[in-house]
């Protein structure tokens, strides 16, 4: 683990919530993206050697319309950057952590990444991720 | 702002979590802290140039009691560093944010701290802070 490479927060409109963050951060998202896998709409603001991730679903399948149904929009997840995504992953298997998927998925801003499943981990939605082109 | 300096994440048992967290960041903690004002046991872990706080709950009036009747172990908070806490409050007033406390008072780890109101951030509750040296 080297760093909290992005905390993602699910929100109800990108927009407003773009606005918001940017007056909050007092700089504009540095890009958005669609991850059709998982019907999100994103945007990304840099802050120090980290970023905030919003989240905004593009249907009522994606995990984060899920998350917005039983949830006040709020951080999702947050996402550990590695330099050895499959090393971590069998590190943390042998200390009991349980995935929800463990076989790397293309994220957004060129990553992998994997899910832990917050059943073990203290109720907190972790992510893993590596830039893509490292695998 | 200049980085993510904390995730604060609320937990009932800081001995259980302590250990669970020192598994999955592969280090131990390294300190703890009684925060009276607050009513909090505190222990912190580095990663990268951030930290993660876990935060129990020392009686039923801490803050963290009242979240944990409501909600989950999980994310409660995030913080921010600044290098001009008052610089930063009356920008982020300037734009129409609320705050809980704009007061500045004593936070763990030898900060200087402030909160803003979750209604006016996208249901994040965002802390501001500096090193209590600099004021």
């Amino acid at each position: 683990m080297i760093k909290i490479e992005h905390l993602g927060i699910a929100v109800k409109d990108l927009g407003v919530s773009n606005e918001l963050f940017s007056k909050l951060l007092g700089k504009n998202p540095y890009k958005e993206e669609t991850v059709e896998g998982e019907a999100v709409k994103t945007s990304f603001f840099e802050i120090g050697e980290s970023k905030i991730e919003l989240l905004e679903a593009m249907n009522e399948n994606s995990a984060i319309a899920k998350y917005l149904d039983k949830n006040r929009e709020g951080i999702h997840h947050i996402a550990f950057g590695v330099d050895n995504l499959e090393a971590e992953i069998q590190r943390l298997k042998a200390e009991g952590f349980e995935f929800i998927n463990e076989t790397p998925k293309e994220g957004a801003d060129n990553k992998w990444v994997v899910f832990l499943h917050p059943k073990t981990t203290n109720g907190v939605l972790v992510e893993l991720c590596m830039d893509r082109k490292i695998l």
